[in-house]
């Protein structure tokens, strides 16, 4: 295996750069996988390997996990602690590193639109959610609970670094669309008879025990500060809310996503 | 205001060993928040205060949280950015901490114990919990929700800034109770006539759904990998799950309290 020893090699900042920017990893059309786990998880769903950075260290301590490496069709470089660190936006970097290829999630979504609500699929969106460890949290909920997959409408990107590690994985596991105007999606679901629902922080809203899942549905969580934005909340047939005897304030977007998951699949 | 621009000063060193070892801030009875609003927010909620740390940048940028300064019966230092980075945990220090006293929470148990049920009272019970951002969300959650306390044994303590952070100040504004052999407190509660279920990822168990909150109860949440213990499991009245159709593992201890805290006050 090569070696790079110095963290100003080109490859070694081009990884920086993705594990930094979500614009590069658009740019680019490659993202950053970090962790033995994650890297091994993502080499068992097919996600396509372009370049692995690994030290003779995590080489030895994460050897079952990392003996997916012995047939990988990339390029593998070995690299010191020190690059590692360079690489790794971690408090403890593992010391493996798979620079992937970006998946399509994008024309996908038409078969939630045009899927005529055949079949009761229920589905979470995002709207513009944030912190990479909220969307991350969500995933790992809606796998857990078996939802039938997550929209991600703007705000943090799927590929981000921290959002994969808080999803254990789990972004690059479960069905996960990217819709790029959101209100628009929403609009052309529920014209074709799906029940779309935002969630609100308004008790004057249907209470979510009260509202109907049993069908083809999704439900929309919002934004950490700003909640569901107007386009979006109109573009749903109904404002559900969760009712609440504390204060409001508290339940963060992960929190209100994990009982409104909770609810859909009950 | 005195300055504090070393740091190796001995304040700056003995605040940094609080943030760091919750041993020393049990042999200490101290410790430190980190944040204007954290400091308002334990300030307002009566919080007795030893020491603040500020910078000239927070006092200027934070104005409007820090007023409560002016009158408080507290030592003041003005500190340098770098002296602030060196006690924060935080990615971005925002450059305000107050050392506090820790508060008195196991005294307080024998209340929930020696209620005898006479209210409908709801908890939920953290065994061993070890993850700060979890104890934070979980927290978050239960005063969102309305739940009458948090019972934390053993696991993450209650001052460490990280959980402190993650709850976003709920750790200082609900009802927390330390018990410090949580096996031996849910027992007598069972004995009090308390419903106590232990959460189990068992598809056996009674389904969570199934479950009765409706008199005086609480509910057992456990450790990120090892679950609830054999010991407390014993002490619960039952046990119970969520039913999941998806992939079980991927629900982690904050989700799961979610859904359960949810459950019982929905």
């Amino acid at each position: 295996m090569e070696k790079i020893t110095s963290r100003n090699n080109e490859k070694i900042k081009a990884a920086v750069k993705l594990v930094a920017s979500a614009e590069e990893r658009r740019a680019q059309g490659l993202f950053v996988l970090e962790g033995a786990r994650l890297c091994k998880d993502a080499f068992l769903s097919g996600v396509s390997m372009k370049t692995i950075f690994v030290t003779p260290d995590a080489l030895k301590k994460y050897a079952a996990e990392l003996d997916f490496l012995s047939g990988i069709n990339a390029e593998c470089f070995e690299i010191t602690n020190e690059v590692a660190g360079k690489i790794s936006d971690a408090a403890t970097p593992q010391g493996i590193f798979c620079v992937c290829k970006t998946l399509d999630k994008k024309s996908n979504i038409d078969k939630i639109k045009h899927n005529g609500c055949a079949e009761p699929k229920k589905y979470i969106a995002l709207d513009r959610i944030q912190i990479p460890g909220n969307l991350g949290a969500v995933c790992r909920t809606a796998e857990a609970l078996g939802l039938d997959g997550v929209i991600v409408g703007g705000g943090c990107d799927i590929y981000n670094p921290k959002a994969l590690r808080a999803s254990m994985g789990a972004l690059l596991r479960i069905p996960v669309f990217v819709a790029d105007d959101l209100a628009a999606f929403v609009r052309d679901c529920t014209r074709s008879g799906m029940r779309s629902y935002a969630a609100v922080p308004d008790a004057d809203a249907l209470p979510v025990t009260k509202a109907d899942f049993s069908g083809c549905s999704l439900c929309v969580v919002g934004n950490e500060g700003a909640g569901v934005s107007a386009a979006v909340a109109a573009a749903c047939s109904q404002a559900i809310t969760i009712p609440m005897a504390g204060r409001a304030e508290s339940l963060n977007a992960a929190g209100a996503a994990a009982v409104i998951i909770w609810e859909m699949v009950r």
